[in-house]
Order: structure tokens, then C-alpha cells, then sequence
């Protein structure tokens, strides 16, 4: 762990601090995706078939798991997990839905009435990784949405394991969910089949979910192509936590911790005003990191993470603001009162019993956030993510009689002759 | 222009017919905007003004609009013009203001509170070409939403003229939506300076807007690059017409011709049950198109364009929805009737008197909206397109109390020691 005191660095050093590690693709990482889909798209199911064999050491003899399969995960599952699973998806549900986008209507002139309708995409495509392990939560996390915006098919990509069965846990939450139709698929390859099409995978409109460097390339190369729309673009995960002098270092330390078992490239920032905290924090991250079973993993990302010194919290909120944390926990006193400094972040963890992996399981919000500092412009997924907004417009005789003339005098300011034509001949047959 | 009957077609002659040109950018293109995007990069506003003089001709002495050239645009844009945008701009807040998101909070379990909260992107980055003529209705469509969501900064480019001015009438609707900042930068440069940041121009969050394939392109590479994000992808503007036999051609033909006219690779579709309404509008064409000042533009348009004859007025939304059209007029009897039947669109105009002329400029709607099929998966701009939405938790003892032992579960089915210890040790001290 880094230990740095803001104050006493220059502009150059601050800004170093919070670089993230350059996240451009490899070029070959880049070619050999490009490469992957191409054999997708040319090859369809032959080329997944080979393709799966040669990454995942599988092809299952279907990608689409049966109902035999789905049985036998609902058996495989210990009745603990399952209802963990019916409880998360039970709140997740219910946070998501309060906050779904409703259609409205508004005159805005006489006899002009403008309004907005929504529309569920009709097919989505999620995708659930299972490199160190199996993610059902990941599942849940976009199940959950997609079936309350209504879309009319849900697919769901996840890795096989070696024996070509799908992670039980993984199938029992895409049925918790509603989704319609899961495929045994990993990698560049699963996402290149639900943007494009095969026989055995149906092409979607938009493509959801985390995954490694494979996965989150070729979602990238296919919305490039406009074959399917993304979620938004992933990095590695991170956590920034600001914390005051009254904070507990071993909750502290945990949070931490719980990011940096994530991967080797995740980002973990500690932002306090109090330096007896940040040595306690410290010593506390090193205890508890000799009892994980991932500490190998933890003490990689710990490498390149950076605990900060700062005057006061104001400060710590700016430079926050300028990371723009995916997620941003804060270990303070009052924290609510300090919520309006927040202006990018992907979620916020308030407070001494709120750790981020409530967050990533059960609390309710979503664990699909932006990284990279992309809270910057970019919200993490919700119901409004798997709809699209339409806008509606009628205008009676009364409203184009109203409002022509304003459309005419900007028609000809752009020199567009055929729009003020469209509304002229109306407002002549209506006047 | 094309006539189709859509039953006489066969699978692979439909899918022609909705065939849009390839949009796929030519590779130099896509060279040249690269080249041009790293020339700003690396050299600034030096860059900015050896680009703007061999691109548009002349490099203003200062890029930014002063309050000099702001006050004689006051005094160039005519009365009427003036407040033709002061109207449009006011119908265009009713509209967006009406559907701004909310904030909300709910319980998901005790203890357990979620919330969402809305924060203005920082500084967000308008683009309003000015390439056959200007379009001051792009600047409100932008300003407007930018300002209802009370962005910090709002940085607007738009080309100079010839002589190193930019328009009157964008300077006029930018200073009336708030915009604070404008610069007179065109093409890939703009959207260079706007994303990295030169001495004279912010670096900005977002960047919204439409342009030719050099801007679009240029978007496209650095929202790839992570410098900002997008409103969305774009292509050439596009309308399906669905009209009944009762439509009156005339009004269809000029709606068709409305869109031919902004450029030769404009969309225009026709979908009718009526052989003699086709007939007729085919005739109405010729006969508007002829009056046209844009007449060599829309006539080349109409090439591509189609004229479909379908079975049935259902038949026409199953096509309409499979194109997803970013304007989808219904010159039909009881339009509202068949608005449940839109699936996919960027905005729809209702019935006879709603020309989409009424949305390209005053009814309130956006019209910087998804084509090129985007419709399926991406909506229009919004006030949300300027809004971060964060999500936010707090539980307190009991709350954690309550869910603590689901967030354990699930974190130890995927493995994740270092998520369960941060629930276990603030569980231990809730109790």
C-alpha cells in the first residue's frame, strides 16, 4: 500500500496518484477478438463449437441448457443459497421498480400534446462470467431489471464449467429471474453470437454484464459495428473509501480488502483526515489479509493502492469527485450530511454497517456500475437501461395553426424549403 | 424511387429492401480523423488552428465567442427569428422538464434504506454543425436539456464562417438556453478539443450532437478512448411514413421529401395498404419536388428511397418495427389507436397535422434522436442523457442485522472470503 500526503504533493504527483492503470487493450488482445468474432459470424455454430473447445477445453453437445439441466441445478443448490438468492432478488426487485421511468403527457401548446412511452427492448443479451468463480449475483443483478422492463426475450450467456454443465447456482438465478433462454458460452465468442446470430443463438438488440478482457473488447467491437448496443464500458473494479477520525479500521480494512480480492487490477483509495486512522487501517489490512483464501490476489491489487492523507473531507470529496469512484464508501460520522458533495460516483455506501458487499449482493441497488472513472457520464444499470424511451407528438388543426408559423420562420432560417412546405400546406388546409 | 409490393418479396429481397447503405466508415476516414485526433492532442490549440484553416478556411484569432460578436448576433437575427426560438426553447423545457427522473428512496428491508439520487454531468460538450446550412434548432434541442439538468459547464462548437463569425442565429439560441461557453471549431478538431482539452477549451465529460462522418467518427474513437462519453451512435437521418387510404398525399409526399432534402443519403420509406395513395403520393413528389431550392439533394435521396405496398396496416408496424426508424409518421384515421403497436422508434407523429417539421423544431420533443436502426436499444436525448444517476445504501445495525446473513451466502458461494469477513465483522458488532 501507497501512503501519500495530498497536501504535500504537486499537481503532477496528485495526478498520478489517481491514474488508473492505462486500460488500452493490447493490440492483440484487440486482433485476436476481432478475429473471434469474424469466425462467428462467418461460421456460426461451428465456429463456437471450436472455439469453446479450445478455450474452455468444452463444447457442450447443446449451448442451450434443457430442462434437465435446470432440474438438476435446482437440486445441486442447498436450500440456503436458494432462498440468499429469493431474498436478494426480492429487494433488488423492489428497489428497481420504484424507480422505473414512466410515460407522461403535456400540452405545450393548444392542440399540441407531446409524450413519452416506453418500450421494453425487445431482446437482450446478458452475459455472467465464471473465471475465478461462478457470479449468480451477477445474474440476479441484470435478471431482475430485464424482467421488470418486460423485454420480450432474455438470453443469458455463461461459461461452461469442464464437465460442460452451466454453474447450478447461475441457472437457479436466471430462473429466479425470468430469463428466457440460457447457452453455455464464454468469452469474446458468447458475446460475438448474441450480437450477430447463430442457429442455436438468437442476435440481440443491446448486450449487458461484466467479464475480462475478452468479453468486455468484443462488447466494444460489436457496438462499434452497431450490431448490439452495450450496458456501458467495464475496467476493473474499485472502491474508494473517505474516512474520519471516528471510523472503525477493521470495517475500514475490510472494504478494502473485499475490493482487492476482486482481481490483481483492481483499484482500492483510502481518502481520511486523521493519520492515527490511516496507520491503524493499515496494520488492521495486513491482519486480516493472512486469513483470505484469495490473499494472493488482495496483495497484488494492494500493490498499487494508494492511502491518502488529506487536510480536511472537503477535500477528500473533491478529489472523490475527480475520481469518480464506481464505489465510493462513506466511513464518517455524518455521512448523509456530506451526500450532497457526491457528484460522480456509481453507488455510496453510507456509513459504519453499510460495506460495499451489501452493495454487491442484497441491499437492493444495482452491482453493474461504471468504472474507469466513467461515473463521470455514465449511470449504472437500471430498469431504464433495458427500455427505450419514445417521444410521441400530435398536433390537432388548432396546433399546427399555433405553432406552424414558429416551425416555418426555423425551416427557412436553415434553408430547408421542404420542411416549411410540410407545414405550410397543413396550415392551409387547416386555417 | 422504389415501389415494392412486401408479399411478392421473398425473405432476402424484404431484408434488401430495409437494407440501409453500409455505414461502415472508410478506413481513411477513419485514419484521417485519428490523425487529426492526435494532432490536438499533442499540440493543442497550435493544432486547432492549423486544422480549422485547412478544413473550414480560416482560424479565428480567438476560438471562443466574445461578448462582442455575441451582442451583434443579437442585432443580425431578426425579430421574428428570435422569437420563433424563444418559443420553441420554451416548448422544449415544458416538455423535458415534465420528464425529468426523480430521486427516490425506499425501505427494502428494516433498516436497509436505498436510494437514488440525480447529479448534473460536470461539463458536458454541444455540437451543432453548420455544414449546408446552420441549424440553430440543434443548439436549443442540446441547450435546453443541458440546462434543466444544471450542468456546470456547458461548452458548445459550431464551424466559423468565412469570415472567422460563427452564426448569429446558434449564438442567440445558445446564450437563450444558457450554454456558457462557445467556440467556433468544427469537425473532428472540435470534438478533439472538446474531449482532451486544449489551453482555450475544457476538456468535457459528455458530448452530444449530430455531424458529418468525420464528427461522428471522431465521436465514436474517443468515447472508445475513454476521454468522454456519447449521446449516441449516428447515421444519416431517416422517416417511415405508415399511411391508410384516407392519407392525403400531399401532405405524405412533402413529410417525404422533408427528410429527403437534408441530404443525398437521407432515408425515406412509405408503408401503405392503398395502391392508389402510393400512386398518388409518387405524383405529389414529382410535383413538390420540382419547387425545391434543395431539389438536386432530395431527388437523389429519393433513388434509394421505398415505396411500399403491405397487406395490412398491421403488417406495416411489424416492418416499421423491424427497421426502427428514428421518425415514424402515422398519417392514419386513429393514429393513437395503433401507438401501442410501436415497438421501436425514435419519435412518432401522430395523424395529419403532425408533420415531423414540428419536431425538428418547436413541438417540444428532441430531435437529436437514434437512426440507422439504433432505435432498437438507444433513445433520444433527454435531461437523464445530462444526469448521473448514483445509487446510494444505508443500513444501520439492525439493518445489517437483517440482510447480513444473504449477503454471507452469497458471498461464500462465489468465493468471496474478504466480502463475507466485511459483512461477519460489522455483524459481530451489530449484534
Amino acid at each position: 500500500m501507497n501512503v501519500q500526503q495530498w497536501s504535500a504533493l504537486d499537481a503532477d504527483a496528485q495526478a498520478q496518484v489517481l491514474q488508473r492503470p492505462v486500460q488500452a487493450v493490447a493490440a492483440r488482445t484487440s486482433e485476436a477478438v476481432a478475429g473471434l468474432i469474424a469466425a462467428v459470424r462467418a461460421d456460426g455454430d461451428v465456429a463456437l463449437r471450436e472455439i469453446s473447445l479450445r478455450f474452455d477445453g468444452v463444447a457442450p453437445a447443446s449451448f442451450e441448457v434443457g430442462e434437465a439441466e435446470f432440474a438438476a441445478a435446482e437440486q445441486a443448490v442447498s436450500a440456503e443459497l436458494r432462498q440468499a438468492m429469493v431474498d436478494a432478488a426480492a429487494r433488488i426487485r423492489v428497489f428497481h421498480q420504484a424507480g422505473m421511468s414512466q410515460g407522461y403527457a403535456v400540452e405545450t401548446a393548444p392542440g399540441v400534446r407531446c409524450e413519452r412511452v416506453v418500450r421494453p427492448i425487445g431482446r437482450v443479451g446478458l452475459y455472467v462470467p465464471a473465471g475465478s468463480a461462478p457470479l449468480p449475483s451477477t445474474a440476479l443483478m441484470l435478471g431482475v431489471p430485464a424482467q421488470l422492463a418486460g423485454c420480450r426475450e432474455v438470453v443469458l450467456c455463461t461459461p461452461p464449467r469442464k464437465d460442460g454443465s452451466a454453474d447450478p447456482a447461475v441457472l437457479v438465478a436466471a430462473r429466479l429471474t425470468g430469463v428466457h433462454r440460457v447457452f453455455k458460452l464464454g468469452g469474446a465468442q458468447a458475446i460475438a453470437a448474441m450480437a450477430y446470430g447463430t442457429d442455436s443463438v438468437p442476435a440481440c438488440d443491446k448486450l449487458f454484464g461484466p467479464g475480462n478482457s475478452f468479453v468486455t473488447e468484443a462488447k466494444q467491437q460489436v457496438a462499434r459495428d452497431g450490431a448490439a448496443a452495450i450496458d456501458m464500458p467495464a475496467g476493473p473494479s474499485e472502491v474508494l473509501v473517505i474516512a474520519d477520525a471516528g471510523a472503525n479500521p477493521a470495517f475500514v480494512a475490510a472494504d478494502l480488502l473485499s475490493q482487492a480480492e476482486h482481481g490483481p487490477d483492481s483499484q482500492v483509495l483510502l481518502l481520511t483526515d486523521d493519520a492515527a486512522l490511516l496507520a491503524q487501517v493499515q496494520a488492521q489490512v495486513q491482519v486480516q489479509l493472512a486469513r483470505l483464501s484469495r490473499a494472493a490476489i488482495a496483495a497484488q491489487a494492494l500493490q498499487a493502492s494508494q492511502l491518502i492523507l488529506v487536510d480536511s473531507l472537503a477535500q477528500a470529496f473533491q478529489i472523490s469527485n475527480r475520481y469518480a469512484p464506481e464505489h465510493l464508501i462513506l466511513a464518517l460520522r455524518a455521512p448523509r450530511d456530506w451526500l450532497a458533495q457526491v457528484e460522480a460516483a456509481g453507488s455510496v455506501f453510507l456509513g459504519d454497517y453499510t460495506p460495499e458487499a451489501l452493495g454487491d449482493y442484497c441491499s437492493g441497488t444495482n452491482h453493474v456500475l461504471p468504472t474507469a472513472g466513467a461515473a463521470r457520464a455514465y449511470s449504472g444499470v437500471s430498469v431504464a437501461s433495458f427500455q427505450n424511451l419514445i417521444s410521441v407528438q400530435s398536433a390537432t388543426a388548432q396546433g399546427i395553426a399555433a405553432i406552424g408559423g414558429c416551425a416555418r420562420t426555423l425551416a427557412r432560417a436553415e434553408g430547408l424549403d421542404a420542411h416549411e412546405n410540410a407545414v405550410a400546406l397543413r396550415m392551409e388546409v387547416a386555417a
